[in-house]
């Protein structure tokens, strides 16, 4: 347990009242209890806060006769945010809690301080790294290999039969999806996301991506480190996309596609065709963003002179 | 129990045959059984309401020679839902069960004839207010805060962390998801909808508000009450909804964004900024319709005359 | 348990060294146990084949001094897919196992060989068709019917309320569905997919129609028969996609729209208007093939000569 003049001086921050208090953990202001250190960063939370049971507020707001201790910082996001990742440093979430309800094949093998949620179905052969946490309705097809660190919110399903078949003779045989899904240490995937298995070889995630809610990622696909999918967005089969890629909403890279490192997607844009490094595209079909610019430009100007434009375009010969 | 005839005096119909049938409740023709009123639209559906085991049929349709009695109205989907919702009024579909496979933790407060299905996980202090009815296989998070009325479909999760992150010196910190999830009455979520708790704040679902399959709402986002949101629909975190606003599917709202009261959003929209009270837009990137409209007009024009057009391009100087 | 030899004959193979090996089934080079039939599409997996428990590996590449027994082909691809689906023929997938976490309706009726997979939910009336599988945590709502050898992936939600209200006198009521869910022979649906049940009719499915992940079917529509949608695509209420249709990952296809027949649909496409048979489209309006092509032709030349463009439209009255 540290105190409220311990964490001052961790983030940097100013004591306003007694920094002698030792604080149970960091909590958000409508849930504060007895001896946690809560944080406000408007009037509205600073009187949740207050009214809480926490014995210190962080903010960032000038406060008149505070009744807490206050711990004074400037960028409050960054400061709950830093606070809460040592937290979790010295108390990570998983603490090997497997519920009862959950059903875990025999043949999986956990490492330590696994946390599996209630109603969670693990299957054969699955391996899943020490301290990692999935959440409850999570299931895992045979043969996953998850990494250490790795936080798996729930509805995902990993591991499932990649979109294949070959139409042939009149007849659909499905292809086999034969591979498996192999995620590294601190990956991250939102709720109700799906990966699918590769067909022949792997799926894999690097390190430290994250992957927010509903997305897609199909079979074959190969995704670098610290890249960052946000909800909605769909990656088909067998496409690559680089370390340190930033993806918006409901963006979809079409299969075979390579992303390079370090490219930025803004959100719904439709990628069908290979992108560099350290571009920046956005739209459908995508551009580079000098070239979706300039064309917003161009149709903004279309518009104001739609008149004239449409007068001139009449006239001339079909 | 209502007869037929006082079933149409509530709908505005007219009974043909006997109208003192006493009848048990409104069923689908293709599952009505003895004692149920049913209804046809078409000639198909006469004929399977027909051979049904109900009593009597609501119909739009002119019909020779009834062999049950008929109750005939103009709007035939208006009156069947009239009476849909008077019937759920008298005996609300959540009857208070919970499945004795539901994972309902000690801590979670239920009011009265809530209805829990199997293998949904309630977290630690959850409040559900009365006849609200959660279907099977939903997770919903600690803390979350659900009204009276509420329906919630199956594979939805509520009140998992947002998506946020801070990349500060090589590391990647998460940034703490804090608040909670808050749904007011009378709410509906189709099935595998992810709603993510706020990160300091809560993420707010207003009264009356309908939202359909597989939506994504962010952390903190606000939504107002009579929402109505289609399938496959985004809105980013700390985006603003307003009051009777409507969206069509698979429409995106990036984050921050503040969209107003009474807004029709056409689907596959991308709102990337404010939008006022009342507008009508489209489009990716949006227009409002007016605009939209005329830009589609300029497209044709230059499609219908692309020789000639692309010729006078060709001839201007780069 | 057939030999190599036997096996080259089925998929026109060749085979080099001992052809008299008996096979116990076909795996991936990662998975492949001892007796087993693997294969290799290039050094890499080779190596692993190698490495494996696998007698026999089939491949498409040239090997110098192989250990184990070698199956050429030239399509490693097909070969495997053919052989695959002979295996599953003579042994299906589904065996008839019902998990012991299964929550299964007494009223629903199961035919021959169905599995049922661990926390997955049948409701009332159910009927399942023999050799069906349906994964673990899915949820199948009261009185839907499925064919047989269909098999449906983990988190699917099938025949949820669909997406109905009627505004009316400052409330809103909710449109009842009564309908079904029907899936004919074959189907194949990725998992965390939303198939609604039809409102008055019922939400039809097709014979061997294959659905992605993450999709969304919506209240009575109609597919027909082989039929392919890729992940993340949503078909809104009452539209009709008709027989061998193809839609790419993220299609919308809008309400009471009527898709003809062998129409291919590029990834993102947004369908607002009906579409005739054998059409290519693409894009948000959708246009036919050649149209959307003319159509990037001029953007592309607008682009190359903006500058003399926009002069052109600045020196325009508005």
């Amino acid at each position: 347990m540290l105190t409220v003049g311990q964490i001052a001086q961790f983030i940097n921050g100013k004591v306003i009242g007694n920094g002698d208090i030792r604080i149970n953990g960091l909590t958000g202001p409508s849930l504060a209890g007895e001896g946690d250190l809560t944080f406000a960063m408007d009037e509205e939370t600073y009187s949740t806060a207050e009214k809480s049971g926490a014995v210190a507020i962080l903010t960032n707001i000038e406060v008149k006769d505070p009744s807490k201790t206050l711990l004074y910082v400037e960028n409050i996001k960054e400061a709950v945010t830093i606070l809460y990742n040592a937290q979790m440093e010295m108390a990570p979430p998983a603490k090997g809690e497997i519920h009862p309800r959950a059903v875990v094949s025999g043949s999986a093998v956990l490492g330590e301080n696994v946390s599996i949620g209630a109603n969670t179905v693990i299957g054969d052969n699955v391996r899943i790294g020490d301290f990692s946490k999935v959440f409850p309705n999570v299931t895992i097809y045979d043969n996953t290999i998850i990494g250490s660190k790795v936080i798996i919110h729930s509805g995902c399903v990993i591991g499932a039969d990649g979109f294949g078949y070959i139409p042939k003779d009149g007849k659909i045989y499905k292809v086999p999806q034969l591979g498996r899904v192999v995620i590294k240490d601190n990956v991250e995937i939102g709720s109700n996301t799906s990966v699918d298995r590769g067909t022949f070889t792997d799926t894999v995630i690097g390190e430290n991506t994250k992957i927010d809610n509903l997305c897609q990622i199909s079979h074959n696909v190969k995704i670098g480190k610290n890249v960052f999918i946000a909800a909605l967005s769909g990656i088909a089969g067998s496409a690559i996309v680089g370390d340190g890629t930033m993806m918006g909403g409901n963006v979809g890279i079409a299969d075979h596609v390579r992303v390079g490192n370090n490219v930025k997607i803004g959100g719904k844009t439709g990628v069908h065709g290979h992108v560099k490094d350290n571009a920046i595209i956005f739209g459908y079909p995508f551009r580079e963003s000098s070239e979706a610019r300039k064309l917003h430009g161009i149709i903004s100007l279309m518009l104001k002179r739609h008149r004239s434009f449409r007068k001139m375009l009449r006239e001339m010969p079909e």
